[in-house]
Protein backbone atom coordinates (compact mmCIF):
# COMPACT_ATOMS: atom_id res chain seq x y z
CA UNK A 1 0.00 0.00 0.00
CA UNK A 2 1.23 3.45 -0.76
CA UNK A 3 1.84 5.85 2.32
CA UNK A 4 -0.87 8.29 2.18
CA UNK A 5 -0.19 11.62 1.21
CA UNK A 6 -0.33 15.19 4.08
CA UNK A 7 -2.42 17.81 2.90
CA UNK A 8 -2.83 21.03 5.48
CA UNK A 9 -5.98 22.26 4.78
CA UNK A 10 -5.79 26.11 5.10
CA UNK A 11 -9.05 27.65 6.49
CA UNK A 12 -8.37 30.82 7.20
CA UNK A 13 -9.90 34.03 6.73
CA UNK A 14 -6.59 35.86 5.05
CA UNK A 15 -3.57 35.07 3.62
CA UNK A 16 -1.43 36.25 5.43
CA UNK A 17 -2.78 33.98 8.19
CA UNK A 18 -2.22 30.85 5.93
CA UNK A 19 1.02 31.84 4.44
CA UNK A 20 2.93 31.53 7.75
CA UNK A 21 2.01 28.26 8.68
CA UNK A 22 2.69 26.68 5.52
CA UNK A 23 6.05 28.22 4.48
CA UNK A 24 7.51 27.02 8.36
CA UNK A 25 5.20 23.28 7.51
CA UNK A 26 5.84 22.92 3.54
CA UNK A 27 8.63 20.36 4.11
CA UNK A 28 6.72 18.04 5.59
CA UNK A 29 3.28 19.13 3.14
CA UNK A 30 2.73 16.87 -0.23
CA UNK A 31 -0.78 18.74 -0.79
CA UNK A 32 -1.64 22.57 0.06
CA UNK A 33 -5.25 22.96 -0.06
CA UNK A 34 -6.37 26.59 -0.20
CA UNK A 35 -10.27 25.94 1.71
CA UNK A 36 -13.20 27.26 0.98
CA UNK A 37 -13.25 29.92 3.57
CA UNK A 38 -9.71 31.09 2.34
CA UNK A 39 -11.03 30.84 -1.52
CA UNK A 40 -13.96 32.88 -0.61
CA UNK A 41 -11.92 35.47 1.70
CA UNK A 42 -9.05 36.31 -0.62
CA UNK A 43 -10.55 34.62 -3.85
CA UNK A 44 -8.24 32.71 -6.79
CA UNK A 45 -5.64 35.21 -5.88
CA UNK A 46 -4.58 31.97 -2.65
CA UNK A 47 -4.36 29.82 -5.23
CA UNK A 48 -2.01 32.03 -7.85
CA UNK A 49 0.28 32.84 -4.25
CA UNK A 50 0.78 29.55 -3.18
CA UNK A 51 1.57 28.16 -6.54
CA UNK A 52 4.02 30.61 -7.27
CA UNK A 53 5.67 30.43 -3.40
CA UNK A 54 5.37 26.41 -3.52
CA UNK A 55 6.42 25.62 -7.57
CA UNK A 56 6.74 22.24 -6.58
CA UNK A 57 3.36 20.92 -3.99
CA UNK A 58 0.38 20.00 -5.42
CA UNK A 59 -2.61 22.42 -4.72
CA UNK A 60 -6.36 21.60 -4.22
CA UNK A 61 -8.31 24.74 -5.20
CA UNK A 62 -11.39 23.37 -2.63
CA UNK A 63 -14.25 25.16 -4.23
CA UNK A 64 -16.69 23.11 -3.90
CA UNK A 65 -18.20 22.98 -7.54
CA UNK A 66 -22.17 22.66 -7.42
CA UNK A 67 -22.78 24.42 -10.59
CA UNK A 68 -20.96 25.93 -13.75
CA UNK A 69 -18.39 23.40 -13.31
CA UNK A 70 -16.48 24.59 -16.44
CA UNK A 71 -16.30 28.18 -15.51
CA UNK A 72 -15.31 27.48 -11.83
CA UNK A 73 -13.03 24.92 -12.39
CA UNK A 74 -10.74 26.36 -15.79
CA UNK A 75 -10.16 29.42 -13.86
CA UNK A 76 -8.96 27.32 -10.44
CA UNK A 77 -6.73 25.62 -13.22
CA UNK A 78 -5.63 28.81 -14.71
CA UNK A 79 -4.46 30.42 -11.11
CA UNK A 80 -2.06 27.45 -10.62
CA UNK A 81 -4.53 24.43 -9.15
CA UNK A 82 -3.36 20.50 -9.86
CA UNK A 83 -6.91 19.27 -8.03
CA UNK A 84 -10.82 20.98 -7.73
CA UNK A 85 -13.31 19.65 -5.76
CA UNK A 86 -17.31 19.30 -6.59
CA UNK A 87 -19.95 18.21 -4.30
CA UNK A 88 -21.69 15.06 -4.61
CA UNK A 89 -24.68 16.85 -4.82
CA UNK A 90 -23.82 18.72 -8.06
CA UNK A 91 -25.65 16.85 -11.20
CA UNK A 92 -23.65 14.45 -13.80
CA UNK A 93 -24.07 16.74 -16.41
CA UNK A 94 -21.88 19.54 -13.99
CA UNK A 95 -19.31 16.55 -12.96
CA UNK A 96 -18.60 15.92 -16.44
CA UNK A 97 -17.88 19.64 -17.39
CA UNK A 98 -15.23 19.54 -14.48
CA UNK A 99 -13.81 16.16 -15.88
CA UNK A 100 -13.46 17.48 -18.90
CA UNK A 101 -11.72 20.45 -17.84
CA UNK A 102 -9.68 18.53 -15.83
CA UNK A 103 -8.30 15.86 -18.33
CA UNK A 104 -7.60 19.20 -20.36
CA UNK A 105 -5.79 20.30 -17.89
CA UNK A 106 -4.24 17.36 -16.24
CA UNK A 107 -5.41 17.78 -13.64
CA UNK A 108 -7.97 15.91 -11.14
CA UNK A 109 -11.10 16.42 -9.96
CA UNK A 110 -12.42 15.13 -6.69
CA UNK A 111 -15.47 14.94 -5.15
CA UNK A 112 -16.86 15.66 -1.69
CA UNK A 113 -19.24 13.51 -0.40
CA UNK A 114 -21.92 14.88 1.45
CA UNK A 115 -24.95 13.50 3.41
CA UNK A 116 -27.25 12.00 1.01
CA UNK A 117 -24.54 10.69 -1.95
CA UNK A 118 -25.47 7.27 -3.05
CA UNK A 119 -23.23 4.49 -4.23
CA UNK A 120 -25.13 4.70 -7.81
CA UNK A 121 -23.54 8.14 -7.91
CA UNK A 122 -20.50 6.89 -6.94
CA UNK A 123 -20.24 4.60 -10.39
CA UNK A 124 -21.18 7.49 -12.58
CA UNK A 125 -18.69 9.34 -11.17
CA UNK A 126 -16.11 6.54 -11.84
CA UNK A 127 -17.49 6.01 -15.33
CA UNK A 128 -17.10 9.38 -16.01
CA UNK A 129 -13.26 8.86 -15.00
CA UNK A 130 -13.18 11.09 -12.03
CA UNK A 131 -10.28 9.66 -9.62
CA UNK A 132 -11.08 11.01 -6.15
CA UNK A 133 -13.59 11.97 -3.25
CA UNK A 134 -13.29 12.82 -0.16
CA UNK A 135 -15.24 11.32 3.08
CA UNK A 136 -15.57 13.86 5.73
CA UNK A 137 -17.23 14.53 8.91
CA UNK A 138 -19.17 18.04 8.35
CA UNK A 139 -17.44 21.02 10.42
CA UNK A 140 -20.88 21.40 11.86
CA UNK A 141 -21.54 18.18 13.03
CA UNK A 142 -18.19 18.25 14.58
CA UNK A 143 -18.60 21.65 16.89
CA UNK A 144 -21.76 19.36 17.95
CA UNK A 145 -19.50 16.93 19.47
CA UNK A 146 -16.45 14.80 17.52
CA UNK A 147 -17.79 11.41 16.61
CA UNK A 148 -14.55 8.93 16.13
CA UNK A 149 -13.96 7.10 13.03
CA UNK A 150 -15.02 3.91 12.98
CA UNK A 151 -15.12 0.31 11.13
CA UNK A 152 -18.07 2.22 9.33
CA UNK A 153 -16.35 4.27 8.18
CA UNK A 154 -13.29 2.08 7.11
CA UNK A 155 -15.53 0.02 5.03
CA UNK A 156 -16.56 2.89 3.25
CA UNK A 157 -12.99 3.62 2.40
CA UNK A 158 -12.37 0.44 1.35
CA UNK A 159 -15.45 0.30 -0.92
CA UNK A 160 -14.55 3.59 -2.60
CA UNK A 161 -11.46 2.61 -2.93
CA UNK A 162 -12.48 -0.84 -4.53
CA UNK A 163 -14.07 1.35 -7.43
CA UNK A 164 -11.10 3.12 -7.82
CA UNK A 165 -10.98 5.85 -6.11
CA UNK A 166 -8.61 7.30 -4.25
CA UNK A 167 -9.88 8.31 -1.32
CA UNK A 168 -9.14 11.53 0.69
CA UNK A 169 -10.12 11.30 4.65
CA UNK A 170 -11.12 14.79 6.23
CA UNK A 171 -12.93 16.14 9.10
CA UNK A 172 -10.97 16.57 12.73
CA UNK A 173 -8.34 13.86 12.10
CA UNK A 174 -5.74 14.41 15.27
CA UNK A 175 -2.37 12.38 15.27
CA UNK A 176 -3.58 9.86 17.57
CA UNK A 177 -6.46 9.23 14.89
CA UNK A 178 -3.87 7.74 12.25
CA UNK A 179 -2.84 4.34 13.62
CA UNK A 180 -6.60 3.54 13.29
CA UNK A 181 -6.37 3.92 9.74
CA UNK A 182 -3.77 0.58 9.74
CA UNK A 183 -4.39 -1.20 6.42
CA UNK A 184 -6.92 0.84 5.04
CA UNK A 185 -6.39 2.29 2.22
CA UNK A 186 -5.93 6.00 2.17
CA UNK A 187 -4.86 8.29 -0.53
CA UNK A 188 -4.83 11.84 1.60
CA UNK A 189 -5.04 12.55 5.23
CA UNK A 190 -5.91 16.09 5.61
CA UNK A 191 -4.77 18.18 9.04
CA UNK A 192 -6.02 22.06 9.05
CA UNK A 193 -5.71 23.87 12.52
CA UNK A 194 -3.92 20.70 13.77
CA UNK A 195 -1.19 22.28 11.99
CA UNK A 196 -1.86 26.06 10.93
CA UNK A 197 -3.05 27.15 14.70
CA UNK A 198 -0.09 25.14 16.03
CA UNK A 199 2.44 27.20 17.90
CA UNK A 200 4.88 24.96 16.06
CA UNK A 201 3.58 23.98 12.77
CA UNK A 202 6.66 22.72 11.66
CA UNK A 203 6.57 19.95 14.58
CA UNK A 204 3.06 19.46 14.17
CA UNK A 205 3.13 18.29 10.23
CA UNK A 206 6.46 16.36 10.92
CA UNK A 207 4.15 14.48 13.75
CA UNK A 208 1.50 14.16 11.40
CA UNK A 209 4.03 12.64 8.49
CA UNK A 210 5.87 10.55 11.09
CA UNK A 211 2.70 8.79 12.61
CA UNK A 212 1.34 8.24 8.71
CA UNK A 213 4.63 6.90 7.81
CA UNK A 214 5.24 4.95 10.75
CA UNK A 215 1.19 3.34 10.20
CA UNK A 216 1.67 2.85 6.78
CA UNK A 217 5.54 1.23 6.35
CA UNK A 218 5.16 -1.77 4.91
CA UNK B 1 -49.18 41.06 -5.01
CA UNK B 2 -46.16 42.82 -4.29
CA UNK B 3 -43.73 43.63 -7.93
CA UNK B 4 -40.88 41.40 -8.11
CA UNK B 5 -37.43 42.51 -7.44
CA UNK B 6 -34.83 42.96 -10.37
CA UNK B 7 -31.11 41.31 -9.49
CA UNK B 8 -28.49 41.44 -11.46
CA UNK B 9 -26.14 38.59 -10.60
CA UNK B 10 -22.59 39.32 -11.65
CA UNK B 11 -20.58 36.32 -12.60
CA UNK B 12 -17.70 37.76 -13.67
CA UNK B 13 -14.40 36.60 -13.71
CA UNK B 14 -13.11 39.96 -11.84
CA UNK B 15 -14.41 43.46 -10.07
CA UNK B 16 -13.71 45.82 -13.33
CA UNK B 17 -15.45 43.90 -15.38
CA UNK B 18 -18.20 43.55 -12.87
CA UNK B 19 -18.25 47.50 -11.55
CA UNK B 20 -18.35 48.75 -14.98
CA UNK B 21 -22.15 47.41 -16.06
CA UNK B 22 -23.60 47.09 -12.17
CA UNK B 23 -22.65 50.92 -12.44
CA UNK B 24 -24.67 51.86 -15.19
CA UNK B 25 -27.54 49.82 -14.54
CA UNK B 26 -27.43 50.46 -10.77
CA UNK B 27 -31.01 53.00 -10.98
CA UNK B 28 -33.20 49.79 -12.08
CA UNK B 29 -31.40 47.27 -10.03
CA UNK B 30 -32.64 45.97 -6.51
CA UNK B 31 -30.44 43.50 -5.72
CA UNK B 32 -26.86 42.98 -6.63
CA UNK B 33 -25.48 39.73 -6.23
CA UNK B 34 -22.08 38.83 -6.12
CA UNK B 35 -21.90 35.84 -8.09
CA UNK B 36 -20.22 32.65 -7.06
CA UNK B 37 -17.81 32.81 -10.00
CA UNK B 38 -17.04 36.37 -8.81
CA UNK B 39 -16.59 35.41 -5.12
CA UNK B 40 -13.99 32.46 -6.18
CA UNK B 41 -12.32 35.13 -8.26
CA UNK B 42 -11.54 38.09 -6.14
CA UNK B 43 -12.94 36.81 -2.51
CA UNK B 44 -15.05 38.91 0.11
CA UNK B 45 -13.23 42.32 -1.49
CA UNK B 46 -16.05 42.00 -4.55
CA UNK B 47 -19.00 42.06 -1.99
CA UNK B 48 -17.43 44.71 0.38
CA UNK B 49 -16.64 47.06 -2.72
CA UNK B 50 -20.25 46.67 -4.34
CA UNK B 51 -21.43 47.78 -0.69
CA UNK B 52 -19.35 50.52 -0.48
CA UNK B 53 -20.38 51.76 -3.99
CA UNK B 54 -23.78 50.64 -3.58
CA UNK B 55 -25.09 50.94 0.34
CA UNK B 56 -28.68 51.37 -0.91
CA UNK B 57 -29.00 48.17 -2.30
CA UNK B 58 -29.32 45.14 -1.16
CA UNK B 59 -26.50 42.86 -1.67
CA UNK B 60 -26.42 39.13 -2.02
CA UNK B 61 -23.04 37.06 -1.12
CA UNK B 62 -23.96 34.04 -3.38
CA UNK B 63 -20.95 31.89 -1.34
CA UNK B 64 -23.15 28.48 -2.04
CA UNK B 65 -22.64 27.24 1.71
CA UNK B 66 -22.50 23.44 1.76
CA UNK B 67 -21.06 23.28 5.42
CA UNK B 68 -18.79 25.45 7.57
CA UNK B 69 -21.86 27.26 7.50
CA UNK B 70 -21.39 30.00 10.92
CA UNK B 71 -17.75 30.80 9.41
CA UNK B 72 -18.74 31.62 5.65
CA UNK B 73 -22.22 33.64 6.50
CA UNK B 74 -20.50 35.51 8.99
CA UNK B 75 -17.37 36.22 6.83
CA UNK B 76 -19.97 37.49 4.11
CA UNK B 77 -21.98 39.77 6.41
CA UNK B 78 -18.93 41.13 7.62
CA UNK B 79 -18.52 42.52 4.06
CA UNK B 80 -21.36 43.29 3.85
CA UNK B 81 -23.66 41.50 2.48
CA UNK B 82 -27.37 41.02 3.24
CA UNK B 83 -28.51 37.64 1.72
CA UNK B 84 -25.95 34.86 1.84
CA UNK B 85 -26.80 31.52 0.31
CA UNK B 86 -26.92 27.89 1.35
CA UNK B 87 -27.13 25.29 -1.43
CA UNK B 88 -30.21 22.61 -0.67
CA UNK B 89 -27.58 19.84 0.16
CA UNK B 90 -26.49 20.96 3.38
CA UNK B 91 -27.46 19.58 6.41
CA UNK B 92 -29.90 21.15 8.73
CA UNK B 93 -27.17 21.31 11.06
CA UNK B 94 -25.41 24.02 8.65
CA UNK B 95 -28.60 25.42 7.66
CA UNK B 96 -29.39 26.34 10.76
CA UNK B 97 -25.99 27.78 12.41
CA UNK B 98 -26.13 30.01 8.98
CA UNK B 99 -29.76 31.06 9.44
CA UNK B 100 -28.88 31.89 13.42
CA UNK B 101 -26.24 34.25 12.10
CA UNK B 102 -28.29 35.40 9.82
CA UNK B 103 -30.43 36.53 12.50
CA UNK B 104 -28.20 37.74 14.24
CA UNK B 105 -26.71 40.60 11.68
CA UNK B 106 -30.78 41.15 10.44
CA UNK B 107 -29.79 39.21 7.14
CA UNK B 108 -31.47 36.75 5.46
CA UNK B 109 -30.81 33.21 4.35
CA UNK B 110 -31.50 32.02 0.73
CA UNK B 111 -31.64 28.06 -0.09
CA UNK B 112 -30.70 27.35 -3.68
CA UNK B 113 -32.95 24.29 -4.66
CA UNK B 114 -30.26 21.84 -6.59
CA UNK B 115 -31.74 18.83 -8.36
CA UNK B 116 -32.75 16.16 -5.22
CA UNK B 117 -34.11 18.73 -3.05
CA UNK B 118 -37.07 17.48 -1.37
CA UNK B 119 -40.49 19.33 0.20
CA UNK B 120 -39.48 17.77 3.54
CA UNK B 121 -36.43 19.53 3.71
CA UNK B 122 -38.96 22.67 2.49
CA UNK B 123 -40.79 22.13 5.40
CA UNK B 124 -37.63 22.06 7.66
CA UNK B 125 -36.06 24.89 6.21
CA UNK B 126 -39.26 26.91 6.65
CA UNK B 127 -39.37 25.89 11.07
CA UNK B 128 -35.98 26.95 11.15
CA UNK B 129 -36.67 30.19 9.80
CA UNK B 130 -35.03 30.63 6.75
CA UNK B 131 -37.26 33.01 4.32
CA UNK B 132 -36.12 32.31 0.70
CA UNK B 133 -34.93 30.00 -1.75
CA UNK B 134 -34.20 30.28 -5.42
CA UNK B 135 -35.46 27.95 -7.85
CA UNK B 136 -33.09 27.71 -11.36
CA UNK B 137 -31.83 25.84 -14.34
CA UNK B 138 -28.45 24.90 -13.61
CA UNK B 139 -26.07 26.93 -16.13
CA UNK B 140 -24.70 23.29 -17.23
CA UNK B 141 -28.35 22.16 -18.43
CA UNK B 142 -29.02 25.55 -19.72
CA UNK B 143 -25.97 25.25 -22.19
CA UNK B 144 -26.54 21.99 -23.42
CA UNK B 145 -30.04 23.48 -25.03
CA UNK B 146 -32.54 25.85 -23.48
CA UNK B 147 -35.77 24.25 -21.87
CA UNK B 148 -38.33 26.90 -21.64
CA UNK B 149 -40.62 27.85 -17.83
CA UNK B 150 -43.42 25.72 -18.04
CA UNK B 151 -46.45 25.26 -15.81
CA UNK B 152 -44.81 22.78 -13.76
CA UNK B 153 -42.13 25.52 -12.43
CA UNK B 154 -45.19 27.59 -11.71
CA UNK B 155 -46.54 25.63 -9.83
CA UNK B 156 -43.43 24.69 -8.11
CA UNK B 157 -43.29 28.56 -7.11
CA UNK B 158 -46.54 28.88 -5.79
CA UNK B 159 -45.98 25.88 -3.52
CA UNK B 160 -43.20 27.04 -2.35
CA UNK B 161 -44.87 30.96 -2.06
CA UNK B 162 -47.74 28.43 0.11
CA UNK B 163 -45.01 27.15 2.50
CA UNK B 164 -44.42 30.77 3.10
CA UNK B 165 -41.32 31.32 1.19
CA UNK B 166 -40.16 34.19 -0.99
CA UNK B 167 -38.96 32.56 -3.65
CA UNK B 168 -35.91 33.58 -6.57
CA UNK B 169 -36.32 32.44 -9.92
CA UNK B 170 -33.11 32.81 -12.15
CA UNK B 171 -31.41 30.28 -15.51
CA UNK B 172 -31.38 32.41 -18.53
CA UNK B 173 -34.32 34.32 -17.97
CA UNK B 174 -35.18 37.12 -20.73
CA UNK B 175 -37.37 40.01 -20.92
CA UNK B 176 -39.66 38.18 -23.13
CA UNK B 177 -40.39 35.22 -20.22
CA UNK B 178 -41.15 37.62 -17.48
CA UNK B 179 -45.25 38.07 -18.88
CA UNK B 180 -45.32 34.05 -18.64
CA UNK B 181 -45.26 34.89 -14.69
CA UNK B 182 -48.20 36.89 -14.60
CA UNK B 183 -50.68 36.20 -11.45
CA UNK B 184 -47.32 33.48 -10.14
CA UNK B 185 -45.83 35.04 -7.13
CA UNK B 186 -41.97 35.66 -7.83
CA UNK B 187 -39.79 37.68 -4.79
CA UNK B 188 -36.73 38.32 -7.37
CA UNK B 189 -36.11 37.78 -10.85
CA UNK B 190 -32.50 37.64 -11.90
CA UNK B 191 -30.58 38.77 -14.70
CA UNK B 192 -26.78 38.32 -15.59
CA UNK B 193 -25.41 38.54 -18.83
CA UNK B 194 -28.15 39.33 -20.09
CA UNK B 195 -27.69 42.99 -18.25
CA UNK B 196 -23.72 42.92 -17.66
CA UNK B 197 -23.19 41.75 -20.73
CA UNK B 198 -25.59 43.85 -22.80
CA UNK B 199 -23.99 46.51 -25.11
CA UNK B 200 -26.20 49.06 -23.13
CA UNK B 201 -26.63 47.59 -19.27
CA UNK B 202 -28.56 50.49 -18.04
CA UNK B 203 -30.83 49.85 -21.20
CA UNK B 204 -31.15 46.05 -20.57
CA UNK B 205 -31.97 46.38 -16.73
CA UNK B 206 -34.76 49.11 -17.81
CA UNK B 207 -35.84 46.76 -20.46
CA UNK B 208 -36.18 43.96 -17.81
CA UNK B 209 -37.45 46.24 -14.69
CA UNK B 210 -40.29 47.50 -17.21
CA UNK B 211 -41.59 44.28 -18.48
CA UNK B 212 -41.67 43.39 -14.23
CA UNK B 213 -43.65 46.42 -13.68
CA UNK B 214 -45.90 45.80 -16.43
CA UNK B 215 -46.45 42.01 -15.90
CA UNK B 216 -47.32 42.69 -12.39
CA UNK B 217 -49.23 45.54 -11.97
CA UNK B 218 -52.53 45.44 -10.49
Amino acid sequence: METPKLQIALDNYDLPSALAPVQKAAAHIDVIECGTILCLAEGMHAVRIMRSLFPEKTILADVRIVEAGSLISKMAFDAGANWVSVVSGATMMTVESVQKEAQKRNGQVQIELIDGWTWEQAKCWRALGVPQVITHRSRDAEAKGALTWSEKDFDEIRKLNDLGFSVTVTGGVVPQDIPLFKGVPVYVFIAGRGIYAASDPAAAAKQFKDVITETFKS
